[in-house]
């Protein structure tokens, strides 16, 4: 008796407490975003460091940028998680010029894809074939042999979902260079994926499985690729020198930034939020991925400045390295399994700073019909729905998380910048980054509240 | 028994008609539009005419180039719709220049209102009274007699939805003027309504009643608002000249253009899309309404080239004046309830190019319930949702009609640029022009198919 009086007594106490309103918390939360822009300004400052490609001085002023700005922001911790990173360098060429030839063009824009090798000092002179496919490479098999292979298939722009036509494409750059080397290809060129219609090449990694010898790999403006397309099919003995200086350093040591409020209920329960801090060379990497590793440190101060108390760990992660290598990525996850961390959520900002539409979840059934009962907390901050997804590539290795979770943008206008000069602050928009803090804010701490 | 056998025939054969996939056709439809951006170079064409305001020869050469574009495109019939229009002429002088003070400025970036009257040629000369609303003029009262009033409370950017913020701000605009008038005040400022803190001026038309005598209102630029405002504050015997030659001549002549593809089996059931041709006389009018009227434009450019055959009328209308006047809506709706005609949907964009999010009805409830169950087609093209609002200015006239339904583009950005020189082309993208264009024509046509 003593103990049903006990348990009524409990049941009252609780259900006296002020009850915590999450739609009322949500709308503040968008409030205070839209209001004080405070991300935004966070981006400011994190774009003026320059880009940030792994091993660079740049990133590992990011790096230290944004540990400082997480302690003053008030996280509980703060640390930075030692990882070796791969060190590309662009170096100072990148040319193609026509040595034989009629073309008063004689020189295209190009850029060396990163982990691309260089050419000799004096370039590799040879023909150009065009293609449109690996496929196409290997069927022609040893006709491209001493010749520089060029990838020429566009974005398919007719595709709503503009990371889809990416998807469509980027075997050219990934894997073109790997198939073409080993049919003795000299080198590849492969026209920039992209939905913008300009001269900027856009670059990304390009991947040599040990098998294959390493070729030099250059992007080209898609305005030039026409050009050069047209100029190949009038002209039988077009030819020409293609230079770049790029070179692969020995890996250097880099860092994924960690911080966290703890839960005060659950704390070994993590509600993590995350996107990388590296960049390629070009533009400022405004919206990949400076916007996500704004969006995640944002969740923090959010929490702080709100005076939100979670009951569940929320910690953010910037991932060093997810643009060639996932080095950051794969060394959080095995620092996870090792301790056997217990990740409810994993959400990943690497779509860019545009705004917020939904997310998408990787997870089990039930877990994705309790998420997405969420999503009515979410929609105060404009992401509307739950989709099934990736959740996104830092997080895809955290393959023990109970949920990984991609934050959903708007995605119209990401090609149009992605990898290129086009990425940089200018781009982004205060009020569409800020809600997309919002977005992932409220998602993390409804998480953290009322578990998965 | 025949008669058995007759209805039996005539199932068996309907059914063996090719059913219409209408899921099948609202891919097509945004693959069309992705593929061609033909809307966008569309609205190119008509943002280089110039700004459009009612009444002005810009305004006529846009009226004239639509009229033959539709007739290009292939509408049954075009025809232009004669409606008298006010015609306000913003003059050569607009100035807000300090005569007695300290401060270093001296000068103000400001512009007239339409409808806004004139100063004396040698312009007024007063001290300037600050205030934040129009509830504060009625609490002053005669304090205001010989003064010029400066309305200066801000868009509240904490809020989500930036149509609020707007809504929240325009009464300053919009009534200010007569209410300072009523009291003796001898014009007025009014701070712009923008989400973007720069320094232009965002115009829009201000509102006199009968009974009061008008004074001139200016726009004032954000910036140079909270420098005003520091000034007045600092200094007791600050006074300034104001000067503008703006003037309203008299009502001329123009049109409302009409198009439309006849419905094949009921052409009396109108579906009307449309937009407004009249702009601001800054900018050039890209996004309100440039966008709508090719949005409009689009949806009969698109039936026709993927051979749709609606069953239902649909009809374009792009509308004059509804910036200072909605002399056209006026003018369609008399016409309208005069032949008793049947719209059973209004479909009206008048909220900018960009990406589309969904569309709100002002309907009744079963008809909502219909209308929201098209949105499964709509999504291809993004628009997801459909919410209870008003539709659009336009098409509010039309009472009579069965559902106006408003396009809902994402509406972070609309009010950097409305009504001011940042509205121009290049703010437009081709892909989310082109998905409001897909979302508005998909609409359409399920309405002309299915019926509402």
């Amino acid at each position: 008796m003593k103990k049903i009086l006990l348990l009524f007594v409990l049941i009252t106490y609780s259900s006296a407490l002020p009850q915590e309103d999450l739609t009322e918390i949500s709308k503040k939360i968008v409030k205070y975003t839209l209001e004080n822009e405070y991300g935004y300004n966070m981006l400011k400052e994190f774009c003026k460091i320059g880009p940030r490609l792994s091993g660079s001085e740049n990133s590992l002023n990011a790096i230290n940028w944004a540990f400082k700005k997480l302690k003053e922001i008030g996280a509980d911790t703060v640390w930075l998680q030692p990882v070796m990173v791969p060190h590309w360098v662009r170096g100072n060429t990148a040319s193609l010029i026509q040595v034989k030839g009629e073309s008063k063009k004689t020189s295209y824009n190009v850029a060396a894809f990163g982990s691309s090798v260089s050419t000799p000092p004096n370039g590799i002179t040879a023909q150009i074939i065009e293609v449109k496919s690996i496929a196409e490479v290997d069927s022609l098999k040893e006709k491209v042999k001493g010749k520089i292979v060029f990838y020429n298939r566009p974005l398919d722009k007719s595709l709503i979902n503009t990371f889809a036509g990416y998807g469509g494409a980027v075997d050219q750059r990934f894997r073109g260079a790997s198939t073409a080397a080993k049919y003795g290809a000299l080198a590849v060129i492969v026209r920039s994926i992209t939905t913008k219609y300009d001269n900027n090449y856009h670059v990304g990694t390009v991947f040599f499985p040990d098998s294959t010898p390493k070729i030099p790999a250059l992007a080209i403006g898609q305005i030039d690729a026409d050009i050069l397309s047209k100029v190949i099919k009038a002209e039988k003995n077009f030819t020409v020198n293609i230079k770049t200086d790029c070179k692969t350093l020995p890996d250097v040591l880099s860092y994924n930034v960690i911080a966290e409020i703890k839960g005060s209920e659950f704390p070994d329960e993590i509600v993590l939020v995350g996107g990388h801090s590296d960049s390629w060379d070009l533009g400022d990497g405004a919206h990949d991925d400076g916007a996500g590793c704004i969006h995640s440190m944002e969740v923090l101060k959010i929490i702080k400045d709100l005076n939100l108390k979670p009951k569940r760990t929320i910690r953010v992660v910037l991932f060093i390295n997810e643009e060639n290598g996932v080095r950051g990525a794969l060394k959080y996850a095995a620092y996870s399994d090792s301790l056997k961390l217990n990740h409810i959520a994993a959400i990943e900002s690497d779509r860019g700073g545009f705004t917020p539409r939904g997310f998408d979840a990787d997870t089990d059934s039930l877990t994705f019909i309790k998420l997405n009962s969420y999503i009515e907390f979410t929609s105060n901050a404009n992401a509307k729905f739950l989709q099934k997804g990736g959740g996104g590539v830092d997080i895809g290795f955290l393959r023990n998380a109970k949920s990984r979770i991609g934050f959903v943008p708007d995605e119209q206008k990401y090609m149009d910048l992605h990898h290129s000069s086009n990425d940089v602050f200018s781009e982004v928009h205060p009020r569409e980054l800020e809600l997309g803090s919002a977005a992932i804010t409220i998602l993390a701490y409804v998480i953290s509240q009322k578990g998965l």
